[in-house]
């Protein structure tokens, strides 16, 4: 039996990346980008306004006051995509927010400083020479670096591929995780309960969804029977998958045949089973696969210590093999409403909390009922508050560590 | 020019929930439940063991003591999913985690305190009557609400749908988000550079992105040269969508035409223009629709006004639209590191920072060029500090409020 800290280290150093692919933008948001990004063009393009207004010389206003008004004859326009005009001395160009600089002028009047008539504009004021114009490659070169590889595509990001001219983009693959619920008791949605010792799952599609929001591919082997034969056929099915997830069949009953056939049909080594936690204390883990780039995880059966099993270790691992270098969830420190006790202290305990964040800081409070393996305990959970080795008392209000797997509590209310 | 407050209370007020769809499980995570969810069961459905042991009638381990132990023949087998098996006085039988309590049984000895011989099992120690036996009902009972209407589904609330065979279950919609993008000088990714006038969009799919995290579904309905038809064209592609969304075309300058032919061509009911804000000020809001149901927002073409509108005022409504509560980016305290000058304070200004968790809480790094209307100054951001209306000196270290758009910076590092 290892400590978690150990387990976790454990599963990250035997995580790899997977290989990168492209991608469309469309389908690159929340992605990690696995080339540098560099400008294609200097941003602006070429020197333009940053104002409504007339494109000038310099020359052509100095000296204009409100009694004694620059006087120039408008022989132009410029406007956002249009054509490169010309500005003579004593004339002036109508020009847009984004219009060129006419070659010849070198100043941009604000339309708010001028008074038009009769296709002359007056100018009431000088200002200084080279006012409103966004300069070429201003904002940045041709060749510049924009956007590091290893960041992870934000819409930000996004927006400047786009901007630089990359409809497809080089980024790290998402892990595939094969889901496999063993256990003669399990049923399927949708199938007949036959027997009364049959059981509904529900591993297999809150841990779907939990390599969903981990940004893995989920894909479902489905459901294998307490039998070597069937337990063996339902492995091979896993063979594509950089992961492979099992539920139930890691205790220590005599029908637990998964982590005895993971090594015989797939090649798993173990390299660790059992973790001084609670829930959660039977997960098993191993590499497979030509070099041992993939990875096994046996995952308790009791829904509760699946997902905690999922959250702090399974997810960092599907983090890191998509690039990502933010692998763990958040975790903060929040003050324990009603406070926590226990009668051992052996194992890190993990319980659920709901979140808040007030003026004085997060707040925790305990939900469901804590040593419950049912799943409706978690409705309203935002965290694990975590009970430490050798803790057997928390007091109201005393400060604990939660980790945080859902940060919606943070977000504001409708009618607030 | 409205204030930020009222625009984004009067987006709210006209923001309806669009209609209601069934989906399977794997389309459900993070949509919000329209339907109460009961247990179609008890749970567990009838009682059965917490423990691998043996299932025992208590009167026959009265007294058992290590020097006297219980000695009971083992005549049958429960395991989780299997048959219903009978006890008799003097007997005993294997069972394991989930297993049915067989006939005649009523207290579970765990293994740990027993011995086998012989087809014989020896108990050492009296235990309570009842040990180790999970009631039938004693989670939930069949008819319970577990999932109320209006709960956004996360991985515990799908696997509780699975657990009670809801292969698919009633969630709002998504609203439809139509993305045009105006101005002759807006080319898409892969179109030619035919003018040094033309920029490269990079809103089109940085908002295409925005509306993908915000829920909803975006439709790209292209781009719009400032011409009367091509505008009356492309808007006109907008009808089936529930919200219209265009960028550029909002501001002062002749060829803004966006504004006019969102009237003339959608019945778009223009309920503001312009709100006391930097960046973002020239924003149009309105309604449209046969019930005024539509939204109509015309964001500016300014990438970085674009994403501060987009994130305070439109994901908002996309969540409303979409049935969720928490609508609003989080708003949390910072200290703003090396502080913030302005000018005048007429209007609130959003300025980019990047934030960091730290022990003394949250710290927000202003980052980019402030005034820059370049997106590549918030590649380093995760959230807008708000600089309020009157205020124009944050000194170095003093607290400011900001609006988080993305969460990740709080997420524990891989090397850390």
């Amino acid at each position: 039996m290892i400590k978690f800290e150990d387990a976790v280290k454990i599963i990250l150093e035997n995580t790899k990346t997977v290989g990168l692919e492209k991608v469309f933008l469309d389908n690159a948001l929340g992605r990690v980008l696995a080339e540098d990004i560099y400008a294609d063009r200097d941003n602006p393009p070429a020197d333009n306004s940053g104002m409504d207004g007339f494109a000038v010389r310099y020359e052509d206003i100095r000296g204009a006051t409100e009694e004694n008004p620059a006087v120039l004859d408008i022989i132009a326009e410029s406007k956002a995509g249009g054509e490169l005009v010309k500005v003579k001395p004593g004339t002036a160009a109508y020009i847009y927010t984004g219009g060129l600089i006419p070659e010849g002028a070198d100043t941009v009047v604000q339309k708010e400083l001028t008074k038009v008539e009769d296709n002359k504009v007056f100018i009431f004021q000088e200002i200084k020479k080279g006012s409103n114009i966004r300069p070429k490659g201003g904002d940045y070169k041709r060749g510049d670096l924009l956007i590091e590889s290893g960041r992870k595509l934000r819409p930000a990001e996004i927006g400047i591929l786009s901007s630089v001219n990359k409809p497809t983009v080089y980024v790290y693959q998402q892990p595939r995780v094969g889901i496999l619920t063993t256990g003669d008791e399990i049923l399927d949605v949708g199938e007949p309960v036959e027997k009364l010792s049959q059981i509904r799952t529900s591993n297999t599609y809150s841990i779907f969804s939990q390599v969903l929001e981990a940004g893995g591919i989920p894909v479902v082997i489905g459901f294998s029977k307490d039998t070597p034969e069937d337990t063996e056929r339902k492995l091979s099915y896993a063979k594509s998958c950089d992961i492979l997830l099992t539920t139930g069949g890691v205790s220590v009953g005599e029908y637990d045949l998964v982590k005895d056939f993971v090594t015989k049909v797939l090649g798993v080594e173990i390299l660790f089973w059992k973790v001084k936690q609670k829930p959660g204390k039977p997960v098993a883990f191993g590499v497979w696969g030509a070099e041992k780039e993939k990875l096994f995880f046996g995952i308790p059966g009791n829904p509760v210590a699946a997902m905690v099993v999922f959250e702090n270790m399974v997810k960092p691992a599907i983090r890191k093999m998509r690039g990502e270098k933010k692998v763990f969830n958040p975790v903060i420190k929040a003050k324990l409403l009603g406070g926590y006790r226990r009668k051992k202290g052996e194992r890190l305990e993990f319980i659920r909390v709901a979140l808040e964040m007030t003026e004085d800081g997060f707040v925790a409070r305990p939900f469901g009922k804590q040593g419950s393996n049912i799943l409706t305990g978690m409705v309203f959970a935002h965290g694990f508050g975590m009970v430490e080795v050798g803790v057997t008392e928390i007091k109201d209000g005393e400060e604990i560590k939660v980790i945080i797997f859902d940060k919606s509590f943070m977000d504001g209310d409708l009618n607030a």
